[in-house]
């Protein structure tokens, strides 16, 4: 279950026709950005109207945007949201006035520490307007007049999100949640779309016991939504959870728990980055910024964690223009691609075991002793007889390995032969 | 809910009032305190018959002493109730006869280790007689014959102790006991009386949820007596109790746990301890010498502890006539209530919290963020945030406080904004 | 209840009996055996037919030998089965050639590194034959043509063997397992054997609580037979069980524990083994190799452990001819039944308590205070009240000691004050 040698390379190339296309909460970016990844997976489309109330909150006007810049006198568009989207501040109204600069910097955005950075800003739920750009373009606009337009809607439509249920042999379901609302940026957040999709092709192309539950939905307003339509059985069948963000960069991995670190996708996530990434480094709850501040609220409680590169807010680049394509490398994207692939089949294979057999089984009828007599003669004998000792519904594979203190390739070999033989049955 | 400057001075004020009364397990001194402690909060006094059978015990006869007294051929005084009522061993019989200093020297007790003190002798089910002097007296008296006089009562009569119910919005009960059998003696035990007496007059007069019994009891016999009346109810409702005795030096302040250390009583008392008084002494249940020994036994199983300055048996001082109104002191006993007082606010406070919503909810919309988009700008919205998603019905504010990593002060500042807006409920 | 002076010799002097008999895991060696055992204890001798089902197993055919011997040309007996049993593998099919020395070769066992030693090698399984002899005289045999003789039987009969029940007030069971099935070696396996047998004679001596389950089995075989006529019932009483073997040398005590190591058995071995040998060697449950193998295993699960001399596969002389009885010696195997007759103390003694009493009872009016007053003034009295505070019924007297940080004789002492004044009893 390897992934392939180009997988990187195809998440990389689909983050680049993704990563034009001005998202927002809301809008026809949204809708372009899961039209073209029904191209890899079967993704039902839900639209919820504005104006819907959503546990404490209610679905916002849907904002659309065709146009924006600032120009000078002479007409030359010195801000232009056609060159870079994160120059129009999310969800800015329409405005078409000529104003003085002076005026204008009440509107402006930009980051003297990182004067070359277009920053990201939004504004959902309070009007406003704005432009943002690069602190070291801004000192050099001249006095004088403005002509500055926004060419944008914001009225009664609906908030859009994608949906895939891949069912498998039980209800039992793990669930993967990324989010669409990002415009132009790569690790925070194209990345995270790109993995999920590529994983959700995965899944799918496997066989499976667990059902799969893939959404592509807005943050915050997004994962409410979803939680208001689907709370009841998201918390019945899911069992292990998991927010995709931030997964391109080369830089690290990083954990985000559930609210109290005790659940089975902490366990999982915690064994398997344990595994291929010992370096990784570990946040608290009390470090969480996505979709988790839903999905583990107290009454909400859902079993959610986040593997992440390089975690949103701890690199340089976040929020910004800068956190590019050359950040989000093709390796970047398979590594995280590769871990969430482990924790699958980790969920898939980590199977407790029960004997099927009263006392210990005649192994010797059954050609798995090599001598005569009882003596246990080889290290796999040996891991044969004390997997079946402990095989008693209670042990996965790595508890297995803890107790016998082999390694989960050797108790994995040990379970083979004993399901082949009968003398085991996985719960 | 700061204890006021003269609360100390007054708690002294009536220590010295009530010093000179003889005190013991029964009689006419018992229902003079009481009297006088009515003046501070309404007692309700009880009487049991001398006779009442009380689990493995029987309420003794009552004992009252007017005057008793050893006098030389002279008619001189040397040794004389009426100067120290420590002078006759409690619950000494009747008596009055001449007889050598010979025959009178077995019935004397002295410490020769303290020579200046007079010890605290009693025997309450041994019908005996007896006097104690200071071991310098008694080594300077000379051979010959001696009147003896004890002008006391033994008989059948009550057992007599005060009780108040104070009563609160919830059934469940505080605990507070404390015992009035000690005659001339401060810290062991005029102390306890005082500091129960004021906390109880504090109690009454706030708003409460608990409801609060408080009993001023003969120690051993009286809690026996009291149990056996009362034990169905006390197991019921009593969510925390404190057994008030020691409360009066400026020395230390001391912990005996309950029996297995675990209560509420145990949590709430240590972590006020560790907060007001880090450097406490902490003893282990095996070093209880008072009621606790009645109120945790095995079948009673209250959860009750004590919080004390220095602790019975562990200073010189101890149950002879140098603990004084001058070792107990207005700052001692003010320490004590303080510490009580800081108690009950825990208790009354310690509500665990559970948000209304699920999912976050819409800060933005009420004005608790201060910033546009999602950024937590400031430390108290953190603490709001991250309060919020820790109520879920579990955790008190010290739980909050712990898992947080912020002050308790934070959180209770926190839980203010919170409730104001309806986003969490006390259980 | 210790061990007379002259137990020792006793099991010693039973072991030389037994030492000659070519015990297997079927036929007369067995009976024999399991016939001079019932001259000690009522043994109840229970037959299972060849070809029995059991568990996955089926009962073999029943194996018997009169004799067995290699002759050279002249008659002569090179190896000959009347000197030693071991000489034969066990389960030898019957031959009587004559073949070269070449072709005799490959039946032939010996150890290179203990060239002095006949090895012990058995093929219940599969039909063969063979001779067992020391390495030095191996390498003096000529070549040459050898008479080939084993005079045995390999036929539908019984699989034999003992069992004794020896009730108790109580259906719960103690039980002791111990095995038959090897032929002339002392501590693996005569130890084990006569060790039982004489712990089954004091057991029946004694007043008991406990009912006993004592077997005598053909090991593996034997256990999964008497398992699977048994289970229910076993599964049902049985609160700590014991398999016995090497229990007669005198070089260490060892300890195996059960799969998860928390039983009962596994908490009492340890307690008394750390007061009696604390210097004694703690294997894994991985280090198994006798019949917890059938005892623990995952289905059966019951709460056996082993508590050894030198363990099996860890003695020089284990499962050769050198394991004799010069090796096993009355000290030796007087240690082991020492160890196992303070289990049975242990565990017949180990009640828990519980007072009679709300609160405190008056101990002076039962004499239980040497002075008056309630100064507890001797460790004696402060042990008789602690121990009541504590007789809650959950702590037995290991408990109460620890508990107490006293020894458990003096929690034995004040056990005793307390059931003698009623004021415990024992659940």
């Amino acid at each position: 279950m390897a992934a392939k040698p180009n997988d990187g390379e195809k998440m990389h190339a689909l983050a680049q026709r993704l990563f034009p296309i001005c998202r927002s909460i809301t809008g026809n970016g949204v809708r372009k950005t899961l039209k073209i990844l029904q191209e890899q997976v079967p993704l039902k489309i839900h639209e919820v109207k504005s104006g819907t109330k959503v546990f404490d909150w209610t679905v916002p006007p849907e904002w659309n945007i065709r146009d924006a810049y600032v120009a000078d006198k002479a007409g030359n568009r010195i801000i232009d949201f056609k060159k870079n989207n994160l120059h129009v501040v999310g969800y800015s109204k329409p405005v078409d006035i000529t104003m003085s600069l002076q005026k204008l910097d009440a509107h402006l955005h930009s980051l003297p520490d990182q004067p070359d950075a277009i920053p990201y800003v939004t504004s959902y739920y309070k009007e406003m307007w704005g432009f943002c750009l690069a602190h070291n373009e801004r000192k050099m606009l001249k006095k004088g007049s403005y002509r500055v337009v926004i060419d944008s809607t914001l009225k009664k439509g609906h908030l859009t999100y994608g949906e895939l249920i891949i069912p498998g042999k039980q209800k039992e379901e793990i669930f993967f949640s990324t989010y669409i609302c990002h415009p132009s940026m790569a690790n925070n957040e194209l990345s995270g779309i790109v993995v999920t999709a590529r994983l959700a092709k995965f899944i799918a192309s496997k066989k499976r016991r667990y059902t799969y539950r893939v959404v592509f939905i807005p943050e915050t307003i997004g994962s409410i939504t979803y939680l208001s339509k689907n709370l009841k059985t998201m918390r019945r069948n899911i069992i292990a959870g998991f927010n995709l963000t931030c997964c391109g960069d080369e830089r690290m991995y990083s954990f985000l728990p559930s609210r109290y670190g005790t659940t089975l996708a902490d366990k999982v996530a915690l064994r398997v980055l344990g595994n291929l990434h010992p370096d990784f480094r570990r946040y608290s709850f009390l470090d969480r910024g996505s979709d988790e501040r839903q999905y583990c609220s107290a009454l909400v409680d859902l079993p959610v964690v986040s593997i992440m590169r390089s975690k949103y807010g701890e690199f340089p680049e976040y929020h910004t223009s800068l956190d590019d394509l050359k950040l989000v490398t093709a390796r970047g994207l398979k590594g995280a691609l590769d871990v969430y692939k482990a924790i699958i089949e980790y969920l898939e294979f980590n199977r407790r075991y029960i004997t099927t057999v009263s006392g210990e089984p005649q192994l010797g009828k059954r050609g798995l002793y090599k001598t005569e007599g009882k003596t246990i003669s080889s290290r796999e004998t040996r891991t044969i007889v004390d997997t079946l000792m402990y095989a008693d519904g209670t042990n996965d594979i790595r508890d297995l390995s803890e107790i016998l203190k082999v390694t989960e390739r050797d108790v994995h070999t040990a379970i083979s032969v004993l399901l082949k033989e009968g003398l085991i049955r996985a719960r």
